[in-house]
């Protein structure tokens, strides 16, 4: 049994995914999703947050979410392999460098449209997990693990529409997550030159609520997906 | 590795959930959900298509849906065992014949309110299974997997009601389902009388939307849950 994680950040604009270049066969040379074998004494989850320290030097306590589990027989070339893949969030950063990896076994942000052939099933685990990602934000306050700390309204936005791949109309949105309890919190004082014209733009943290209600709807043309 | 299957149907207004007694240790005597070990050439959902039709005798064909893989070192007394688990939603039927199985093996419904300490970590699949069912019920048509081919709306409204544990405004849900592109379709000149008094109720068929556009919010107090 493996793990395999699908970290996922909004940078300029663009959904990237945190993926390594492949050392060695199969698939050397390219790119894959962290992750690796599950140990004797280990959930599930221990090995991914262990997995995503020693790959990723991303911090174990990261919120990480299963996605779903991968069992085709012959999704692994080498042997029978099941693997319990997860999503995790994360704000813009650089390219966190992984523990004790050389530069050339670093985690690399790619955008997500950029990924061509990833290893194993690596590209639907990608898939499912960007169509997760999509509805989350729907019904949950999950958007605002993408931002930093302190965002703005439009950083927020930005989120949404980079993930829909759809424009928002900026007051109906602005107004929405206003009306939306404990979906984000003023920080009193604090506002943000967004270098623009324009009066600077105040500055909001993630608030209590775990859940959007009422939910905030991705735009759609028929009834249903 | 294992499947685990979480059959849920509304019976009477009560949430029920097939289970198995078994028979042997570890928990023998206790209940259990279906389920079984996955063979070497089969997927997690090949496998579930297996046991359900072995254990509880339903279709193969029933819509199943990967709820969370549990993978706790000690969830199984005698080895390292990792299941995935699946919930299905079934209309209210008899309890099927499990194929080749004598009556002792059948399963039975229980109302998910009596299912006391059952085996290996059934109880907690089981909530999840419940939590799962009653977000999917807020933004997708799921809720007519519960009804039989042709129901009424009052049928519709009590399968939310029992899943939430709340009533809700009939009008109000009346016009709410009515107004949802493609969730109910009206079965032409076809009505049944539902023992009260007043006319024949209209019966309608599940229509061809998947999600549920705008959604059927759970009425809730807080601003989250």
């Amino acid at each position: 049994m493996t793990v395999d994680l699908a970290v996922l950040t909004v940078r300029g604009g663009v959904l990237h995914v945190l993926l390594i270049r492949r050392g060695q066969e199969p698939y050397a040379g390219a790119w894959a999703l962290p992750g690796g074998f599950v140990l004797p004494r280990e959930s599930a989850e221990t090995a991914a947050r262990r997995e995503l320290a020693e790959e990723t030097g991303l911090a174990p306590s990261l919120h990480l979410e299963q996605l779903r589990t991968y069992s085709e027989p012959d999704r692994d070339p080498r042997m029978r392999v099941v693997s319990v893949a997860f999503t995790a969030l994360v704000p813009d950063m650089p390219e966190p460098a992984a523990e004790g990896g050389g530069d050339a076994d670093r985690a690399r942000w790619v955008p997500v449209g950029e990924v061509t052939r990833p290893a194993f099933d690596h590209a639907r685990i990608l898939a499912d997990a960007r169509e997760r990602v999509g509805s989350k934000l729907e019904y949950t306050c999950l958007a605002t693990a993408f931002c930093p700390p302190e965002f703005t309204l439009g950083e927020l936005r930005a989120v949404y529409e980079t993930v829909w791949g759809t424009a928002l109309d900026r007051p109906n949105f602005r107004r929405k997550v206003l009306a939306t309890p404990g979906f984000v919190e003023a920080v009193p004082g604090a506002a943000r030159l967004t270098g623009g014209r324009g009066k600077p733009a105040a500055l909001y943290r993630a608030g209590p609520a775990t859940a959007l209600h009422p939910p905030l709807l991705r735009p759609t043309e028929g009834p249903a997906r």
